[in-house]
């Protein structure tokens, strides 16, 4: 199996949980800079443009959530469960993809990737309307995780690397952080683990090589 | 068990999974136009201060993706599958969150809804781009629907509904679908189903009630 990937947010969520369960995949790192993502023979293995995608033979799954979700499924792990745990881990993939991510996910980009690709100055009213999206969201994770150590019961799942996906660079991405001491601390632990804080091949280029 | 919702696109999922199940629910309208869910009754069941919720007893359940998913474990129905199907519905489930109803629901929002609650008139950028990402989705979607009945394997799954979710009121809300036959087709057998026809109780008031 081959990750093509990227050193961004969403290609991040599928290799951490490769390198986490040891999966037998061969990371391709894709040059979104060259364009790569827009040739044929990659459109042919995600007609959706983007990575992360995992190829399989004759087979690709693209969305970087349903990567997760097969990755665990082949390991037999249980960071994608099979109980009663599995519809709160859908609870949480959906709050973070509309609610949670979604703006912490502008911010990175306006601050983050803009001035690295060169794509002019961060839009103020997109970051006005990020941030205070991003603290709505951000108090209600603050209050869930009070008290606890991961997002679903007392075990690692991939609802927690989702809702970290823009953290790691929240510093450089403007996220505001300061007011979540929970939300910090958990954070903090989950980089603990090697394959979150080192998801990508560490030969891997700079971002905008 | 209760199920909150409105007449919206996000209930409309939990409510035509749960009459098209016929799980044992009592459908409860929270008044969006009279700001029942900002109450802190309602907050108390869902933080995130929004429809659908499902309440059961003291827990509750958030998020109308992960509600689809429960009501069909609750009737052992497969619209949410538990065996090799399931992570292409979440291939599906994610897609359609990140790229597809997002920009159909703008154009829902700017059209359909601003107008019915006295929002002022739509954004024309927001709109815009909107229907530019919207194009960029269907054209993927309407080549996956070719010479296929459902969006997963050969049968109705909740990938349908969410894929849908916008669609009823596509003309209302200026969703371009005339250039896309297989969307079209696929979506009026959709409508051949009751319970997406009509998901909600027949005597609830009209939207902005
Ligand atoms: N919904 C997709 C989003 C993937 C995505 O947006 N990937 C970005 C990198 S983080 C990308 O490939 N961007 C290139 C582009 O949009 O042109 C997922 O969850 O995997
Ligand atoms: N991520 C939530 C979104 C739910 C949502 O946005 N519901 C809308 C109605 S379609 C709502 O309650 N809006 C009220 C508000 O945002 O104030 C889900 O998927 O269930």
């Amino acid at each position: 199996m081959k990750l093509f990937y990227c050193e961004t947010l969403n290609p991040r969520k599928a290799c951490a949980v490769a390198r986490h369960l040891g999966s037998p995949v061969e990371f391709v790192r894709v040059n979104l800079a060259h364009g790569e993502h827009r040739r044929p023979d990659f459109l042919a293995i995600n007609p959706n443009g983007r990575v992360p995608v995992l190829q399989d033979g004759d087979w690709s799954l693209w969305e970087a959530n349903a990567i997760m979700c097969h990755l665990s499924d082949l390991a037999q792990s249980d960071l994608w469960p099979h109980d009663v745990r599995q519809v709160e881990v859908m609870r949480w993939l959906s709050w973070d993809a509309h609610h949670f991510t979604r703006p912490a996910g502008t911010l990175w980009f306006e601050h983050l990737i803009k001035p690295l690709i060169g794509m002019g100055p961060p839009d103020p009213a997109l970051i006005a309307s990020a941030t205070a999206e991003f603290h709505s969201a951000a108090a209600l994770l603050e209050r869930h995780l009070a008290g606890r150590n991961h997002v679903v019961g007392d075990r690692l799942s991939i609802a927690d690397f989702a809702l970290a996906s823009a953290l790691p660079d929240a510093q450089a991405s403007r996220i505001p952080l300061d007011p979540y001491p929970n939300i910090r601390r958990w954070h903090d632990s989950l980089l603990d683990i090697e394959a979150w804080r080192q998801p990508f091949p560490v030969s891997s280029a700079p971002l905008a090589a």
